[in-house]
């Protein structure tokens, strides 16, 4: 697996980058489309192969509660579990668990009860690792510790220290090949925080970071300001992932700071409740005042749903509770912040 | 618009037909998957066509409710709407208007209070002729009088009293070109008022035939026999439609009595509920024993999902409602009941 930049903005610190994978190439900067439990929701593999979708990210705490590892273990591999045969991340799942009640959290890991059905489970980066290695995904992230809250000096000064101590483990413990790890940087909005961990994070040495417990409250002048820094102090010529963030205005500030990976649960969320994106800003196509309205969802789109759907049709089927609507405006979005992703690359290698 | 008979079974009453509407042809016998509100839930107009729809079935009724007709007309009636290239057609909503509670009928029409706003509304077979012709179907049904109980016989008179006398107004008034007219029989078990039904219906005279007010809850074996009766006394040339009935077992049966239409919302609502039809019949896909299950949904089916999707993912994303398996389901079941249609066909045919 490699990654190579292969052009940088004339102007900001946005670059264009290659990341070949075993299931293919990777342009960044690239948007995720968030396939939580296998699966972006209302969309199938075919569909995200036919908007150009390059890599996913899906989730191993989830994947762990269901179907459990042993199902997709024994299919083969989430790609073929979910016949991708592209380029998929796993988060670890520490976000998720430690956004749970009743979390205890010790040196060791972190013990929770599932949601699904009351047990009680351990876990630790030794088996973080072991079940995102089952689950088989291009590229990996170790177990972190994400903080509750963004303004909480003493939490967050924890959370690094447990983010350093678990990426030694899991750096450690990851044998898997054709696979790649990533390490987590956490330390919230103090740049002090963030120079410790990424000096001791850096030591272990990881294929790409991401960037933790950002997007979690905190002003978007604060999360700026933290990227800037984050990545002044990354060596440039490793992959950059912020976690969680994926708005196309966020997006773009954040390509021009550096970042090369993105992934987003809105950009499908909100199409299930009717917010379409377009160039000309979001629209709520549930509003009365699309209810005769023959243009598509955006009259600057060519993606099959504009092609052939009216703005009238897909507001009666989300009006009306129909399951086709919300696949259909969720086409639309993916579609939407592909291109857009495709444009802002192709704004950098003309810059 | 013509139906032509080009071969008879040499065993049953079985038939092929060639119906060709503006939009197509539809080779009989034939099954419309159920697209109430301009759509077939969970699928789009694209899967239709990729899995060899050829007649949808609306609901003229619903439409009427939601988004209003006066939607589907600006942009251009139903096949426009709902980007649906081939044959549609629309039921009068007869059954749907007697199955709401506090419903007045008289000899004119039928007031009801809509279930969405409590607004009061009057159908008469005018109006129903009228809502139809804007909708803009290639088939409409005649504004008939469904009885709620298939023994009730006084009702069931009454029924068929108010069927025919409808049956004339919408004939009258029914101008619409390139869109052909059914009649509705009913008449409920009882061979002499569907006799008297069909005489009269007849002497007004309809492109084709809905047989009506059945599969409501009585025994199956006096729905074929009430079934092989109306068929006896009908034309041979003209279209017969056996409304709301569609499970394969039920479907061959009345086959080869001499049906050529079918509908059945039933199809795509038991995919929704876990149900997929096999070759070996139908099986609950969300049960544990598929948890592991790496085959396709019916290893004998060639449709997409079976050639791409195990019955372990399926399950899964059905356990976990997941959006994408109840379409996955539906793709399946209607692309199952298709080309068991085609198969009936060929049998026929080879004969």
């Amino acid at each position: 697996m490699e990654f190579e930049i292969i052009k940088k903005d004339k102007k900001t610190n946005a670059r264009v980058g290659i990341l070949k994978t075993l299931h293919g190439i990777v342009y960044t900067p690239s948007f995720m489309p968030v396939a939580t439990l296998a699966n972006v929701k209302t969309l199938t593999s075919e569909d995200l192969n036919e908007i150009g979708v390059e890599m996913l990210i899906s989730n191993a705490y989830h994947l762990y509660l269901k179907p459990g590892i042993e199902v997709i273990e024994k299919i083969g591999g989430i790609h073929r579990f979910m016949n991708w045969k592209k380029s998929v991340i796993t988060d670890s799942g520490g976000f998720q668990v430690f956004s749970l009640e009743n979390v205890k959290i010790n040196e060791e890991g972190v013990i929770f009860k599932s949601k699904i059905d009351g047990s009680t489970h351990f876990i630790t980066p030794e088996k973080s690792i072991q079940i995102q290695e089952k689950i088989g995904a291009d590229i990996i992230m170790a177990f972190d510790y994400c903080p509750r809250n963004w303004n909480d000096y003493e939490e967050v000064k924890k959370s690094v220290e447990l983010t350093i101590r678990w990426a030694k483990i899991c750096k450690e413990k990851h044998k898997r090949e054709n696979q790649e790890l990533f390490g987590i940087i956490q330390g919230g909005i103090y740049s002090e925080l963030r120079e410790k961990c990424i000096e001791e994070i850096e030591k272990i040495g990881f294929f790409g970071y991401g960037f933790g417990g950002l997007s979690i409250g905190e002003p978007f002048e604060e999360t700026l300001k933290i990227t800037e820094f984050i990545i002044k102090n990354l060596p440039e010529n490793k992959l950059r992932y912020f976690m969680g963030i994926g708005m196309p205005e966020q997006i773009i500030k954040l390509v021009e700071l550096g970042v090369d990976l993105f992934d987003c649960g809105m950009i499908t969320h909100i199409a299930r409740t009717g917010s379409t994106l377009t160039k000309k800003g979001k629209i709520n196509i549930k509003a009365g005042k699309y209810k005769f309205d023959e243009s598509p969802l955006d009259p600057e789109c060519d993606c099959f749903v504009c092609r052939n759907y009216t703005r009238a049709y897909i507001r009666h089927l989300i009006n009306t509770k129909e399951i086709t609507g919300l696949r259909l405006n969720s086409y639309h979005n993916v579609y939407f912040i592909t291109r857009f992703m495709a444009s802002l690359r192709e704004r950098i290698l003309n810059s």
